[in-house]
């Protein structure tokens, strides 16, 4: 497993319009697409520095993990994801290190990325997300 | 104000040694070097994706912003830090935009990096530092 660098980090939020404003209108960053991940549960916003994208990660259905993380800590960064060589590769070296993973086989989240979650657990609190890039 | 990227994201820890050895030995991601930031009375380790850096952030005196932070959201991702071309160009805009700093004027955080802060309230949720690399 190699990681190739910060992909994005993902943020919850509950006003998508007025934090959209912030990272678009007041820091200019430049805004690529908005998409739904049906896989996620999630409306996300991104926004594109050409060195690590922010995500805003907007709850699309009740019960999403982005609306209980808000309800237990309330908006902020949810997540950091880290661009992987191959993620399927990565699964297999992070399970026989004994670290917890979320999903145990690569699920497409935005942009067609396969991803995987490490649980905060094997982390030291931070929930981690590595993705590769579709081809 | 020009944003250049995602230049670190900023973990809260309480075990430097355990969390470490995550983002070192288990992601194998390049440990740079550890430093003491008087200014934020921390102690932090930092990891180099060559795309975006990771930096540990352990209290080096209690009181600290960081001891704060965990006792209130336990430990995980404390900030994320975008580099800028100009900071105190930058205070000067977000000034005129009404958004809510934390440092009305540039400190020295690590790496001799010249930093301000955002203030959640501004942001929807997430503390923001942006950081001009010394010259």
């Amino acid at each position: 497993m190699k990681i190739l660098g910060i992909e994005h980090i993902g943020i919850a939020v509950d006003d998508l319009n007025k934090t959209s404003s912030f990272w678009g209108n007041i820091l200019n960053i430049f805004h690529t697409h908005t998409e739904v991940v049906e896989s996620e549960k999630v409306t996300t916003t991104i926004f594109d520095t050409k060195k690590g994208k922010i995500e805003l990660l907007s709850s699309s259905s009740s019960n999403s993990v982005v609306e209980k993380f808000i309800k237990n800590k309330g908006t902020g960064i949810h997540h950091v994801c880290l661009e992987v060589d191959d993620v399927s590769h990565a699964i297999i070296e992070l399970k026989e290190k004994n670290i917890s993973l979320i999903n145990d086989k690569p699920k497409i989240g935005a942009e067609g990325y396969k991803i995987v979650f490490i649980h905060p657990r094997s982390t030291g609190g931070v929930l981690v997300e590595l993705a590769e890039k579709p081809k």
